[in-house]
């Protein structure tokens, strides 16, 4: 067998796993084959398995690419101290995620929002995808209450609410961003930059002097 | 034929749509065929199909019932002038939704939000379901630019982004919270809403600063 460099099997590989993403964000997991995959990519079978034992190991492989591409965005966005606040940092880490995904696209859109919500759905069924993300969002999860904690240490944000919930609020509000894309069609990552930048100019007092009113 | 009041044909419609919504929510809409949403509800195929024509009815049905409980919510909350902040209003309509489904189980778990993404995941290859959604979130988004609007006519809120930004960005926070619910488990409401209240308390300034510092 001829021998083959690095960079010819780095490419190799993401064009099996840009094809097999394609395919996903087409027609689901259930209803895509090896075949389709392998008609996709427009390579033998034995060209493919050499990289992916099936579908399993593809969905795997996308899932643990983009999960490693959020984690380099955050910490990438995170270098400086105090961390950029909310608005500019969601925005950031989803642009770039975005990026990494933009040339695979089905029927002139992006496939990665669709892509996503496929993978949510298979969880449901898959106990081994299901824990992958489990871990994956776990690690992003914790990124973001260390950041939260160094907002409410710097006096950028209120220190009396769990960390951990506003952790949860940030990648709710990345998540059903993404949502947003795979079901309504593409919108600029300013769109969640600036309804967040909006929320943040909120008058925080009428919501503890409401509190505070009922509990009167 | 005897004649049956309208309480029972109500509760009887209630039954066939819970029934179907688990095994929605447990199987997928694909993987669900009308033999399992009889064998759930325990009735017969004609006690059935005298309400609905098929798998497309049931869904339609539940994705319109929930849209109605959302728009209920909204309107119910927003009563008063000013609406309440976004903190208050998310997490009281999300209660309602969350409420009102919450007696439909899967595994002991609330099956809802595993409807949810299944509906989403759905409308990929569901041209009719996709423009019901499409629908039902208009009106959402609509609700919700009118209260931007109140919330920055009352000086509640920066009055220079986009109300249709805020809008989008409230209910991408609310999409991905009964995402990561389906994904990872229950959570109660006010991990939402106290993340959206330490978000409304960051000092907006801060990103302000930082483009004019760029653009300098």
């Amino acid at each position: 067998m001829a021998r083959v460099s690095q960079a010819h099997l780095d490419a190799r590989r993401r064009q099996i796993l840009d094809g097999a993403a394609r395919c996903f964000a087409r027609n689901g997991f259930h209803a895509t084959s090896m075949q389709d995959v392998l008609k996709e990519v427009d390579l033998s079978a034995g060209a493919v398995y050499r990289y992916f034992s099936g579908k399993e190991e593809l969905i795997v492989a996308i899932v643990g690419e983009v999960l490693g591409q959020v984690r380099e965005g955050f910490e990438e966005a995170t270098r400086n101290s105090p961390p950029p606040p909310p608005d500019l940092l969601v925005s950031s880490v989803m642009s770039r995620v975005l990026a990494t995904k933009e040339s695979v696209t089905v029927d002139g859109r992006p496939a990665f929002p669709r892509l996503v919500i496929q993978v949510w759905t298979e969880t449901l069924r898959n106990d081994e995808l299901a824990a992958l993300l489990r871990e994956g969002y776990g690690t992003v999860q914790e990124t973001w209450t260390r950041i939260v904690q160094a907002y409410q240490d710097a006096g950028m944000m209120r220190s009396d609410v769990n960390p951990d919930h506003v952790a949860r609020t940030m990648m709710a509000a990345a998540m059903g961003f993404l949502a947003q894309q795979a079901l309504f069609g593409p919108a600029p990552v300013e769109v969640l930059r600036d309804g967040l930048r909006a929320l943040m100019s909120v008058q925080d007092h009428s919501s503890v002097n409401l509190l505070e009113t009922r509990s009167n």
